[in-house]
């Protein structure tokens, strides 16, 4: 089992209330990575619908999670058709609820070629980016033992003037992408502020919602994420996730703010 | 009163139950418009918590509202803090539950300049554009008499060969835009797979988010959508609305079916 599969493990214990143990080796400085926090609330959402594949998953950060170890999911299924179920989910933890899950579940099984889709940019190899680091960001990064981040020469932090993100992205155990991992994917990267801004802040994410497209390919998933809208202290990113086969398999956008550090 | 004001207005019935009388002078063909529908809700949404803007809307659309009538209205607040309010609330007509709106509420105000945004295009002036036809769309379009549609002559339906829906956006009556009809404006124009494919079919969306940037000015509101991802049946359609003075007000993107008619 994968260590995403067993850290993100739902246990139902009672009619739509599931258990989880967090764990904090998916943390950037004090706080699990949002993209980890919402996983077991998708997951226990997956288990009340019947289709396979989250086709949008929207998510709330109302707290951070920080610390890890015990916590809940309460889960209602709101509809569910033929195509397409929704349903909602809340993580609960240290006394407080942390984010709210809103998602789409369908089965992205296609064998369809995109009929319009944004092409993948040329990006150097994996072997020839840098990892992820910590100290650029002025905070530890215990997620690099669990998602490997490749990021260009020109996408380090004060190193473009465009405010782009882009890289390559796996998990660190070998563990092929999925539909389930690619949410955790989308909000992995260092913010898209800071290569054109240099380290400017914290900022937190208010609202992300992530579409997948198709089911991914074995390998490294290529990511790019953009701000194209600051103002008042609030910015929206949107990203396009890539697998190995150069498909689009989600797109990502996201509401956050920005807090002077 | 404006007709947006008097037609989205909510009565409390109950502690978190609101009624409602849709009207179905916002109709495209047989059902309401999606932006119209919500719009109930989020008026019930902000008067559940504390502050005046929704910043950012989210709504997942579970089944069409047809005909109009009678409604309920039910809302929780999931957190209020200093900056912004989180709320959810469903839309209950007809029997059943027609769609789901989790919003965040903030305050827009801001002196500021937008440090980073997206440049509203040149277009032909709104006098030199078309009203939004429904027999290019097969529908009867009683919306028309609520909200004005103007769209350049190389958007019309089969137009273009970009994937690209512009033009200009107004109240019929002359009320000035709010941050509430905003998320109204950003679901109100053709789908922009049309100036492309032509009247390829219906093109329900399953989720909704927009994204409030500003307080908009008096005036025409300019709009460009585009679907820049079309895969499997479904699409992505990516939204930017400016103000009189050419200001970024809204961001929008939805998730949608294509269903060959």
């Amino acid at each position: 089992m994968s260590a995403f599969e067993r850290e993100t493990s739902v246990r139902p214990i009672a009619d739509g209330i599931w258990a989880v143990h967090l764990s904090a080796d998916w943390n950037i400085g004090d706080s699990a990575n949002g993209g980890y926090a919402l996983s077991p609330v998708l997951r226990a959402l997956r288990d009340v619908g019947e289709h396979p594949d989250p086709i949008s998953v929207t998510t709330h950060f109302l707290r951070p999670v920080r610390g890890g170890g015990e916590a809940t999911v309460t889960t209602r299924l709101i509809r569910t058709g033929r195509t397409v179920s929704v349903a909602t989910g809340t993580l609960h933890h240290a006394g407080h609820d942390r984010l709210v899950v809103n998602a789409v579940f369908g089965d992205v099984d296609s064998p369809d070629e995109a009929i319009i889709a944004v092409p993948a940019p040329q990006l150097p190899p994996p072997e020839e980016c840098a990892a992820r680091e910590g100290g650029a960001q002025g905070v530890e990064l215990p997620i690099a033992g669990r998602v490997e981040v490749r990021i260009p020469p020109n996408r380090v932090v004060g190193g473009s003037d465009e405010a782009v993100m882009e890289g390559w992205i796996r998990l660190a155990d070998g563990t092929p992408p999925s539909t389930m991992t690619l949410p955790l994917f989308a909000d992995a990267f260092p913010p898209s502020l800071f290569p054109k801004l240099g380290r400017v802040g914290w900022v937190p994410t208010i609202e992300l919602t992530v579409h997948v497209r198709r089911r991914p390919a074995a390998g490294w998933i290529q990511a790019r994420l953009e701000c194209d809208d600051l103002s008042g202290g609030r910015m929206i990113e949107t990203g396009t996730l890539w697998d190995s086969t150069g498909r689009v398999v989600a797109r990502s956008r996201q509401l956050g703010l920005l807090l002077n550090s």
